[in-house]
């Protein structure tokens, strides 16, 4: 799993049925000590996660999809959860 | 999932059956403010996208395929939406 | 999935018995302008590719895996089709 | 599977209701010496390992959820062993 | 699937138990011509691979597990063929 923060939302009308009700977020991955790293990608959200959360993110179909339930299949990456407090080294 | 913007289309008359049908679009990655990312790809269009428009992709076989159906099942990629707005800081 | 060019193969005596009769090419990654991009990787034929042609790759173990039929499971990349024309902006 | 170490740990008191339980560790991948590689990874844990530990890290989501249960399945990382030694030329 | 060379073992007493009696061998990625690529990378042997061996490694989890049989299930990475012989222009 990977650390991100919430920073905007995707609006597409015309998407496949599976997505209806799901709300896809922009999610930057961020580095342990909260840098950014990467480019942003597209996450549906599971928990209610809203814009400057920072967010736990699956990348990967099998589980994304898992996440969401099995109606909303065809999506590869699933926000898991909203993260309180990371501990390192 | 990421997006892109659909820049070109692919023929290929001899090739895996199950993708008799299928529509395959060359799509350029981007970032979120919409400037290119990486190289382009090949996705199977899922909801009528044509060049130009800007799209949703998923990059996983089990979401791409669920995307289409079990009978387009050998493919990698699908785009599953057309993007209308991004919001983002 | 990923554009390609066939550029060599690979002969495997002792291997999976899942893989008894398929035929492992070697395959150099394109850019959508046929310029080569990153390793060359090992895909299992589906559409009857040789040396020369250039193929569209899926790229993931359950496409690949379908892309053969069942008792070719243990793969993770497969060719699918043979490219005629790529037509981009 | 990835070589890696224990470096902290993750708080997330909202998440999907499936994670209740898992133990999150954030893990630095390394390389064969030993040495750091890239950016560190969130993991669940299946085998106790704790800070400190050098453990062995599937990165997939099938696997993962394998490691873990059916019931842990959105995840896309799993700690599966703690390494005794790593032998290599 | 990608190229590598054994090139040394791993030591894991504390693993899933699913792993008991499984070979983990550290794997070298190579290019096409037999020059190293990237790090390092875990693969359990299906083939009876030892140092120094060129193999044939698959690089996802439902291929891996296929190598190995269902009780093998957490892997990611597996040795599936002994390399004989690379032809390439």
């Amino acid at each position: 799993m990977q650390i991100g923060k919430v920073i905007g939302t995707l609006v597409a009308t015309q998407k496949s049925r599976k997505f209806d009700g799901a709300k896809l977020l922009l999610v930057q991955p961020l580095n342990a000590d909260e840098t950014p790293r990467g480019t942003a990608l597209l996450a549906v959200d599971s928990v209610g996660a809203g814009v400057h959360d920072r967010v736990l993110v699956v990348l990967e179909g099998r589980s994304a999809g898992e996440a969401l339930g099995k109606k909303w299949a065809p999506v590869d990456a699933a926000i898991v959860g909203i993260i309180d407090r990371i501990d390192f080294e």
